[in-house]
């Protein structure tokens, strides 16, 4: 089926059922940011592969909603589909409300997938649109009937990671969780976010490409937990462990029937914007529901002294797959054909010799030359650039490893630079040394460390259009709440034990993109009569390219850091290193 | 009567009138900071003077709930009175809510004065006690009883503004009012927000101390206009120029009455925040309630081109005012008894000398040495320091003139300094340059100028417990937003027009208080590939003293801004000083 066909069968049923408008958001029914393959119903339907955004499709209009990210990937891959790119002005708003608005009539009906669209999202619908007398209705899935060889949902093995690698217990982690619904007095809570539920159980998979986790659903009580999970992920001696510590696993599928049986008068707490409607919907009306964050995901936010210390060892093991992919790109450099397909593998391989790797982290976007310029680039078989002795590469990538997950983007020269490239990259290099080296106040916010951390930029009329910094799971997603540093208002405080990344950037369009990304983790500073300060301890271990470095557009301090920060690269690194290797990387950390 | 006397006597009519908790916000009814002596009721009640607070009476407690500005005045005035300080965490939020449904119990009742309370917090009270199945009754005032000779509404007069002064007439105000409620069908759309009324009706008076504005509301319909004010208040010439230009004059007491015959089913823009309780309620529960911010805020905070230049031509009248008192200060300073009441007196006796200066723009805060560490100091008879020849003095002023409001703060030195000084008075000079100097990008938020401001103290583990920045009016209020410098995150983008303090300061409790502050206008800077960039353009015109300065603690940069800056200050002030003031300025502007 073509694209178009696809638009065609989809509009043929839209008539049928009289839908005048079908959205299809980009999730599944945990509210993921990467999906399982059954879930991939954008790219099924529009050919787009942009982890986000949002379709909808009217008899006389088809329109893909993403973010700036994603412009020129949209405006490539929609190409004779049938649909249109929609550029979003905010990352992540749900702007196409207000085009529904603008379109539909009172009485018009408005449908989609409530499997697909968290609560938050679908309550943001019935809220705008239902003034507008125009109907709701989130029961409807189009795809199914059309999508023929729809992959089924994963069946992958899970397992249970021992205290050891986490630091804490389940029995322990449950209870906090316990803790913070009392203060809700909440009786149930549903965790459906898949994440959350790999760190109240230390349970990891591999159903999700990259994400270490498993499709199952949680439902805590103040003495009772349920895990939803498929019987055959688990080994048996998993499932007893689990069920020794107080946990009772039921089939995933049975998670809705249970929300439909639960006690009357009853308070339920969940994440709205973690949870699915189709499931929410399940919760008998008589019940009490808070919404609010997942106890969780805040708890899991704050890495324990273990899972710390466990991060600073993976980040020597993912330095020197680094260090050994660097040397190796830059002496195979012209005397073999490199692509930017073939140098993710090969990296993907030198990580793969690392003790306790178990994947990638995401996709990695090795961008030559232009394609460095798209934030979100992945090489196809198409564009699959050949590197040339000549111009910028931006490698950014990342890997699991049951030690800790990692994230990295570095920026190299494969040949001579020019003085703009080398004014970006500089500048670049300064705000990522002035986000990483902020002493700020306890309780400050992500949108203080971003302004902070995109002042060297602005200053020079620069700037870049994606967020700062995310924060990064302990062997979990690489994208985990509810911290962030970007330049909207979220009002989330940066605590103790946090692990973000700090990655400001540039991009010239059909030129080059410069990135520079470490991890940091948040740390206590000093306290004085002005209150406790923190600050953040650089977690990443990789040097950074000097060779490209302008240093008269650095002060003293920003110079020093990046000095000491190589030299401490080398430090950390060399004892894992041969003598070639060590000798190679002290070069690269030479002083300027 | 004593307080204690006062607080009896309201416990008294609580248990007449089985009221268990009664809440006394400072407001009046029209949601205002500063208020008439009528709805002074805080300080008739607990002795306590500051801008903000909220009084909790039950029958066991009697507590003020107010922000760090406050904490020592508190602790001072709340001495023998009944009341005691309860410390707010967060400046402006109704932290005595959680405190209620801690000490009361289902069944029990809070009261308060409806026209002391603005919609939104009345309904935060609503929606957070209804659950604990605790009463609310929000038409109790227990003052008015006990409150024998309590001020009558100020009967002051009122006038309009030439066109020339303000740049643009009322009809031309009230059609953008119109088309914001356009935007949201609105019918009806209530004012009662004085500032806003001002505004749009070019209108001002002095009903309220250093607020030119006059007791009123507004009622804006498609195609009526109602003003409901006190009749006596305009001369004829206004009342039917008004007329002319299609205003309704209304009696001010006529408002309730006027929204309990709203026809039925239509709509009412309000603003919650700036909308008391009292008048809300009687819009009748049939009519749909918009609730936003008042389009006229929006509107009324980027000021035009002729508000701005007259914005401009006043802080050389006020530099000019400032400037001979500064030197009459530093000449006088040993020769008669000078002290904190005195030299405000004097400052305002200057100001007076300049052409179209009606008032001060709020009370004068001159603070000489540990009485600058409070950052809302005003000195009363009892406190009021002679000032001797060493200390720092810190001085924040301001002026109401007919072609703009002022507000500027200096420290000076009034003999040698010390090192501790010194460095703490350049860095607020380097955090005052830091966000002088911002370039930002248009949409940036006042948190994102707020942290680039803060930066040089928290790299020296330093910080202040105010925000960084406020929105000042034109001949309106010193206090005006919707915008703010602050770490709050307020969503409120920085548009081209506003003007804007900054004023990062610092407080050594028991030693001295520093504070630099200059007002700045929003300005568009560059467009680049990047987007469009903003910066600002400093309005105040008053020399800073170098003598205080650590000129190793600065960069180059913000010396040059400094020299620059002065050299602006002499520039444009000596054309209007005689020859001593002119030496004498030159003097203080010398490049350092």
């Amino acid at each position: 089926m073509t694209y178009f066909e696809k638009l065609s069968a989809i509009r043929k049923q839209m008539s049928e059922q009289q839908i005048d408008a079908y959205i299809i958001p980009s999730s599944d029914p945990h509210i993921s940011e990467y999906l399982p393959d059954r879930f991939k119903c954008i790219a099924f339907v529009s050919g787009f592969t942009g982890s986000a955004g949002t379709l909808v499709i009217t008899q006389n209009f088809a329109g893909l909603w993403t973010d700036s990210r994603y412009f020129v990937q949209a405006n490539d891959q929609l190409k004779n589909t049938g649909f249109e790119l929609v550029k979003l002005k905010t990352q992540g708003a749900a702007e196409y409300i207000t085009w529904l608005t603008e379109h539909l009539e009172a009485g018009n009906t408005v449908a989609f997938d409530g499997k697909l669209a968290s609560v938050y999202v679908a309550k943001q619908l019935i809220d705008q649109l239902q003034p507008h007398k125009i109907l709701i209705n989130g029961t409807v899935d189009l795809l199914d009937r059309i999508w023929q060889d729809r992959p089924a949902l994963p069946k992958e093995k899970a397992y249970i990671l021992e205290n050891e690698l986490v630091g804490e217990s389940i029995p322990e982690k449950i209870s906090k969780v316990r803790e913070a619904m009392k203060k809700f007095n909440a009786g149930y809570h549903l965790v459906s976010s898949l994440d959350d539920i790999a760190w109240i159980f230390n349970l990891r998979g591999s159903d999700v490409k990259c994400n270490p986790v498993v499709l199952s659903f949680a439902l805590v009580e103040p003495a009772k937990t349920t895990l939803f999970i498929n019987g055959n992920k688990l080994v048996q001696g998993d499932k007893e462990m689990l069920e020794g510590q107080g946990v009772t696993i039921v089939e995933y599928d049975a998670l809705e029937e249970a929300l439909r049986q639960l006690p009357a008068g009853e308070t339920v707490l969940l994440d709205p914007k973690r949870t699915c409607y189709a499931v929410y919907t399940q919760i008998p009306q008589y019940e009490r529901v808070i919404e609010t964050l997942n106890p969780s995901t805040t708890l899991k936010a704050c890495k324990n002294d273990i899972e710390a210390e466990h991060t600073r060892q993976t980040m020597v093991k993912d330095g020197v797959a680094l260090t050994e992919f660097f040397k190796w790109l830059e002496e195979q450099l012209g005397k073999e054909d490199l692509t930017e397909i073939g140098i993710a593998e090969k990296l993907l391989a030198f990580r793969q010799k690392q003790h306790d790797f178990v994947n990638e982290s995401f996709d990695t976007i090795a961008g030559y030359m232009e394609h460095g310029a798209l934030p979100h680039y992945k090489a196809t078989e198409q564009s699959n650039a050949v590197l040339k002795e000549e111009g910028l590469l931006l490698l950014d990538s990342g890997g699991q490893y049951k030690t800790g997950t990692t994230d990295i983007t570095r920026v190299v020269s494969l040949g001579s630079t020019t003085d703009a490239e080398r004014m970006d990259y500089t500048l670049v290099l300064k705000a990522m040394i002035e986000g990483s080296t902020a002493i700020f106040p306890k309780g400050s916010k992500g949108y203080q460390i971003d302004a902070i951390t995109r002042k060297p930029l602005w200053d020079r009329l620069r700037n870049y259009g994606h967020g700062t910094g995310h924060g990064v799971g302990f062997f979990l997603n690489v994208h985990e709440g509810p911290h962030v540093f970007n330049t909207a208002n979220i009002d989330i405080a940066i605590e103790e034990g946090m692990i973000t990344s700090i990655e400001p950037g540039l991009y010239r369009e059909g030129r080059y993109g410069i990135r520079i990304e470490n991890l940091v983790l948040s740390v206590r500073d000093q306290e004085t009569e002005f209150g406790e300060f923190m600050a953040f301890e650089t977690l990443t271990l990789c040097y950074i390219d000097t060779s490209l470095v302008d240093k008269t557009l650095l002060d003293q301090k920003h110079i020093d850091w990046l000095n000491q920060y190589n030299n401490m690269v080398y430090e950390r690194l060399s004892p894992h290193l041969d003598a070639t290797h060590q000798q190679w990387l002290a070069h690269k950390t030479a002083i300027i």
